[in-house]
């Protein structure tokens, strides 16, 4: 069984991804995705060390994940922005979240999502059909690009 | 910034991994939600060195998503099912699909999923809170469990 670093740090997605794999570069999102902008704060949040985080938010930066630019308040200083591609992740973080949370966090250790201009809580991910109907693992269907290679779950 | 192993599979999951970070797992349990289950077809699938698989596959059960047991059709064969657990990451494999295919796949090289009682396709995943309010990332609020360390996006 791998080691857990991230058992420590109060968060479903950390906990998840103990189980699933490499962490950093979803970790640096999920910071992203809550304003973290600054190498500094990145490197607070997550405890990395300087080299590692910066060869991730190189590469994220090269694919175009993240931009890097001068901030507003000061041009001397370099901040990492979610790009429309990056943004368009907070569907996959969430996920993790949920379900570590569901599954891998010690109960009240998991942060809240909610709508902030209602303070209603966040919703559970469902999987729907256009058609709006709740699909279960059984009810799915999956088409690979090739016709020979199709398969259904 | 990193290889990219897997750009020659015709999947989105393996795209968005290439960017995202470790594959293996993610990659093993997409295949064990598409029904998946011996661990030849899992080395065939995926293309990854026996000790590899066989130890992703270990930590797996291990944490508790995967359970190994005597095939029903030929007792001395084991097989790989899926927990409740390992179920309940379909919305994290199926977030990180969409996603993929959205930025990471060339066009035409994603699976398509849908229902298969009626073939409509499945719907992109939303975020929505409990009142059905649909959120864009600017909607969402954060609130780390501990109150003192609350923040928002």
């Amino acid at each position: 069984m791998s080691p857990a670093p991230f058992a420590h740090l109060p968060c479903p997605v950390a906990h998840a991804l103990d189980v699933l794999g490499e962490r950093w570069s979803l970790l640096i999102l999920r910071d992203a995705l809550t304003g973290v902008r600054r190498f500094a704060d990145f490197e607070r949040s997550l405890g990395i060390a300087k080299n590692i985080l910066s060869a991730r938010l190189k590469s994220l930066v090269e694919n175009g994940v993240l931009e890097r630019r001068p901030s507003k308040s000061d041009a001397r200083e370099v901040e990492y922005r979610l790009t429309d591609k990056g943004r368009d992740l907070v569907t996959v973080v969430v996920a993790l979240a949920q379900w570590g949370a569901r599954w891998e966090s010690p109960a009240g250790t998991a942060p809240r999502f909610f709508n902030r201009h209602t303070g209603a809580q966040l919703a559970l991910l469902q999987l729907r059909d256009v058609d709006g109907a709740l699909l279960r693992l059984s009810d799915i269907g999956y088409e690979a690009p090739s016709a020979a290679a199709s398969a259904a779950a």
